[in-house]
């Protein structure tokens, strides 16, 4: 390793009172595993200098004359010496940990939150942060883990997601003055703190405009019940597109909760209407799958008899070849580690200058749309 | 916060010098967040002793006079000192964090080892670990991942998946006589580590015999080409139960490359085949899902008319009433942390006892089947 990557690892935070280093960078030379390292005392002997010596010229080169300097960083690049990041946290204030909160309700699962933990996960290596994950199963038993970690750890910032209308996260978080950033803005709130989000009425908007681009005349939407600040947003798209292109929007929407049943029958209620759609917008993947078995159990192709487009881009859809609006995930995790380091950068408290970036979704054109 | 709490917090290893903690333990008054937090200093001058005193009442009590341990412990209790984990680790070679190599595969996503990720979190948290994420592209990338983290951090082990044939990771941590536990088991070599796997033949045995309670008397078998450790296994299990139940397995079993539409084709194949078989069994949900639309496309339902099983039990399975062989997630992320906390307790190397544990997966029988 070279000497240049040695002096990089270390931290452009202030130090820590000199002469700590040292004791905190030794490791008992007992340690039951082949993760021995070199440590400050091996470097200081290799280099004939003392340790207090060779914690300034980490920490405090200035300090050190020229010559000795040079004598200690090849002794230091020899050696491969690098300071754990442990020791470096305590001395510099920035752990380049960055906690993730992963919901865990029943064991369901969130393929979205999933996929976007795992892009987070890529892009935080990529910049040298790590990822550390804590969970719970509301909101009340994540903000009690939230309280350990924070006890436990020195953590750089929070990402979280699934941000909802009375949301108790963000209120505890602000009050605690944690940097936080959340996948999924506020709903219902006028709390102001970074967030990335998706724009999901754009993405519902580009599917419908692509629909008649390609022909539809008569295109529907299957969307949640009220109540959902997703939903609406989604719901919302689908009604611009139509009413700029001049289409109906009159019988052509139907509103349940999410399932594969509920979407089989509100497809086969639309089919069955007097005015049949040709095309279908879903305001999620789980919909649109129904939709899909409907079609084909009635012996048509999706894509050929009726188009159908879903919001997601779950595995799913790339399974059976349904068209679906895809989250930028590899995006949306950049922009949080961006404003992860935006926050660190600052000194004053997080909550200064929130960053709220929207991102354009991607509609992927498949067989079905 | 109870002090009997305060005090469990503290591991059990061995404590560095003594002298040492106050030092770590100590954060400097700018911290810049809402963290700011009790510290031994604040401690010792509620109760009025020396910072050394603090640190012996919780490293060394036995050092510390019955009177003044008393008058500490309230002070410890009142402040809600707890030290950091950070620091902790340092003196106790003992970090209670867990490493997790995940796959980054050109974006590709692989949900059961997500499914996986997820129930470990859950698990490590209720047990007072930590999860680290650590990502890589192949064997290559992953182990020079694996390299940075270790010298940066001191875990207490590592845990991934996706063994396989030629695994290159395993020989090398191995070698570095790092602690880790795969959830796979090693293919195709006599290295011997910590592993959890779940026993595939087993599964598709179940699969098999269930079918033929039910009824059936012609049971086919799509599977993966040859070469896959995992393939091979579970359609032994198929070939098994077969026999024992005196059933034919000439002509019924198809070896195709994952994918729905290859599901599809083999599904139709074995249809249109003279003696047509009435249920089918797969090494995949994929080919599981492709042959339950090819069974919806011709009109018929899946399970009234043919039934089909697939393997891993993902979430198109229950959304589409696909029954599937489950692998037991979060029993595999159990036994995963017991290794590692049975590894943490040995004091030799990681090699000494490895743990190798087989789970019976689970046959969840919905509409398909």
């Amino acid at each position: 390793m070279s000497l240049e990557k040695a002096r990089r690892l270390e931290n452009t935070g202030p130090p820590g009172p000199s002469g700590q280093a040292e004791s905190i960078d030794e490791r008992p030379d007992g340690a039951p595993d082949g993760l021995r390292r070199p440590t400050i005392a091996s470097v200081a002997s290799a280099a004939a200098v003392s340790r207090q010596t060779v914690s300034n010229v980490i920490n405090a080169p200035h300090r050190v004359g020229e010559q000795t300097r040079r004598r200690v960083e090849r002794a230091i690049a020899e050696a491969g010496y690098r300071p754990l990041k442990t020791a470096q946290a305590l001395r510099t204030r920035r752990s380049n940990l960055i906690a993730v909160g992963i919901p865990n309700a029943d064991g369901a699962r969130n393929l979205l939150i999933e996929g976007f933990l795992h892009a987070l996960t890529v892009e935080a290596q990529r910049r040298g942060y790590r990822i550390l994950l804590v969970t719970g199963a509301d909101d009340a038993s994540e903000i009690k883990a939230y309280d350990e970690l924070l006890t436990d750890y020195d953590i750089d910032a929070l990402v979280f997601t699934g941000t909802h209308r009375g949301d108790q996260r963000i209120p505890w978080l602000l009050n605690k003055g944690t940097r936080f950033v959340t996948f999924g803005r506020p709903w219902g709130t006028k709390a102001a703190h970074p967030w990335v989000d998706v724009d999901g009425a754009g993405g519902v908007r580009d599917a419908t405009e692509h629909l008649i681009e390609i022909g539809h005349q008569r295109i529907a939407f299957i969307g949640w019940p009220g109540g959902s600040g997703v939903g609406e947003d989604r719901l919302s798209g689908w009604e611009q597109a139509c009413r700029t292109a001049g289409l109906p929007l009159r019988d052509l929407s139907r509103r349940i909760e999410d399932g594969l049943e509920q979407g089989r029958q509100a497809c086969a209620s639309l089919l069955d209407s007097p005015k049949a759609p040709t095309a279908i917008v879903c305001v999620s993947d789980t919909l649109a799958v129904g939709a899909w078995v409907e079609v084909t159990a009635r012996g048509g192709r999706p894509g050929r008899d009726v188009a159908i487009i879903g919001f997601d881009d779950s595995p799913m859809a790339s399974m059976i070849g349904l068209s679906s609006v895809a989250q930028p995930l590899s995006a949306a995790a950049a922009v949080c580690v961006d404003c992860v380091q935006s926050l660190n950068r600052s000194t004053g408290t997080s909550m200064t200058a929130p960053l709220q970036v929207l991102l354009a979704p991607k509609l992927i054109v498949r067989a079905s749309g």
